[in-house]
């Protein structure tokens, strides 16, 4: 098995970012996995605030810390050369490294010495060295919900995590897979199949969910979008190799189009629903849609209870917002797998 | 642009092979790129024999020749010790090198450190280790087309080639994009699309098959199968990127199963053809099929007639084998393009 695994409890860096926006993976590990977050390590009084304790990395150690994670996007995406002796300080203390840019702090000499002599570990999650089987799609045992999408970025991840969390803490055996950087950071673990060499993102996820108990469910981050001019083939494989038993669409009422992608309009979810079954039945022709998950952040509530009940008649599905419903009706629909 | 360009023509290097299916690409570089190919180099008087002229590095560069292709595979896809002072002699004696092996000619450092001391370059061409955009998905002038199949290793290539050799033999525009490493060191340029990293393969077909002449045909080789579980990811990411006008549908109906998957069923082709163009609109809404080539190799001529008649039945299409038809029926189906 050669997937990331990160040592947690966290100790989170924010460096001396002052806007909450490039703070975002934070945030979201902040969000998503406080009980792993045992402080945060900011480097000015004026930066961004989590609301965790403020700790160095040696008190961080002593406090039972196991890895340095890097919460902000640099601006301009390259690492600060400032922030350098930042991380040597952590290396010296006793702390692994993680971070999700593209320019990989295990490309740092200085960093990736320091870190093999004292053998500690630097995990780059953007990125992915370690081998891949190309995918086989032999059916294996064990249960998969994949969240899918009409279009990038509106809740595939979140939905995710918040099913999985609800199911788990129903008592349900489930575990949230993650395949880009911000869920594996979360998670501890996971692949960013955006990253591996095209012949081998079936392969990625096929090792990413692998075989499980019968009644155990993976709960699958997606990627991208079937309908989607650049990213689409990512999402096929992870259709493929993910064999999922239930889908989950994702979708924001509010796009026309594709985002960055005007010249691309967004699919109604109705019409979504028959190409991603069709698609995903290579692997499992049992696999079906238990839910639609819409992102309706910019509405009102009237708005929102009007979209969600209107997708709803639409699709035939249950159909909720994360944040503003719960994931309640879509967990309901998984416990009838097990029935 | 940032695609791979080798300079020709061409000695074939054969080394001390004795089986002829280990030197496939060889042949296949003698059968498209003839004019191309000044010669062959022997390790041994038993070596395969293309049937070209046996000559030595430094003879094929006084008769003209740029670069020296490695058109075998290695047994056990090593480069045996004993082929590097060969590599060594033909760089010193004026050549490039080019080779579609999985062990790159690039990571031996005796050959990598010589060729830049000489000027010289070295392909790798079953690697990709340029930068490459993401897919745009906005329309561009030209004309494209994109062979497509129910499977892997069943003609794609051949009939992209095909293709693309008949139209310029009637006087049409027309280009042969390669996609793979075989067609790459035929035509002496392309992108081994299934090499590149997910998130690339749209725009990497994108750089591929660029804008070009209204009338200005690109055949484009298709890879992999919508229907593979291992690949369809690559052929989606490479539908998307070429938005394709023209697509071919390859078929070998001989199999009832995926190559290698027996537990993944042929579709047929008629059945094949809805998935494709559903794909393909996302980029191109005027996407149709021209055609459909069938690989009847292991038939009888009569059994090779009555299925070419049943498919041509089935789906509408001209349906030829280049092998034993020609493609004459799909270019004629082309030339109404540009009526």
């Amino acid at each position: 098995m050669a997937l990331i695994q990160i040592k947690k409890p966290y100790l989170l860096f924010v460096g001396d970012t002052t806007e909450p926006r490039i703070a975002k993976t934070a945030f979201g590990l902040r969000d998503w996995a406080r009980d792993e977050c045992i402080g945060q390590w900011r480097l000015s009084a004026e930066a961004v605030d989590l609301g965790l304790r403020d700790l160095s990395p040696s008190e961080a150690v002593a406090a039972g810390a196991c890895t340095l994670v890097v919460g902000i996007a640099p601006p301009g995406g390259r690492i600060p050369p400032h922030w350098r002796a930042t991380f040597v300080e952590a290396l010296n203390a006793g702390l692994d490294l993680a971070a999700g840019m593209h320019e990989r702090l295990g490309a740092i000499n200085e960093l990736s010495e320091l870190a093999e002599r004292l053998g500690r570990m630097i995990h780059d999650v953007r990125h992915f060295d370690g081998a891949l089987p190309v995918g086989s799609g032999r059916r294996r045992p064990g249960l998969r919900l994949l969240t899918v999408g009409t279009d990038c970025a509106l809740g595939k991840k979140y939905t995710a995590l918040a099913i999985a969390k609800l199911m788990r803490d129903d008592g349900l055996d489930a575990d949230f897979r993650a395949t880009g950087q911000t869920g594996i950071l979360i998670s501890g673990g996971g692949i960013s199949v955006d990253a591996v060499v095209a012949d081998f993102i079936s392969g990625a996820a096929e090792m990413l969910s692998p075989e499980n108990e019968p009644r155990h469910w993976d709960i699958i981050e997606g990627q991208g979008s079937l309908f989607h001019p650049a990213y689409a083939g990512v999402t096929l494989g992870l259709l493929h190799g993910s064999q999922p038993d239930a889908l989950v669409l994702c979708h924001d009422p509010s796009r026309t189009e594709i985002y960055g992608f005007p010249h691309v309009p967004i699919v109604a979810p109705s019409e979504a629903l028959g190409v991603y079954l069709q698609a995903a039945r290579l692997t499992n022709p049992q696999v079906r849609f238990v839910g639609v998950s819409l992102n309706t952040v910019t509405m009102t509530e009237a708005d929102a209870q009007r979209v969600l009940a209107e997708t709803a008649a639409d699709t035939g599905l249950p159909c909720v917002d994360p944040m503003r419903t719960g994931v309640d009706a879509i967990v309901a629909m998984l416990r009838q797998f097990s029935e």
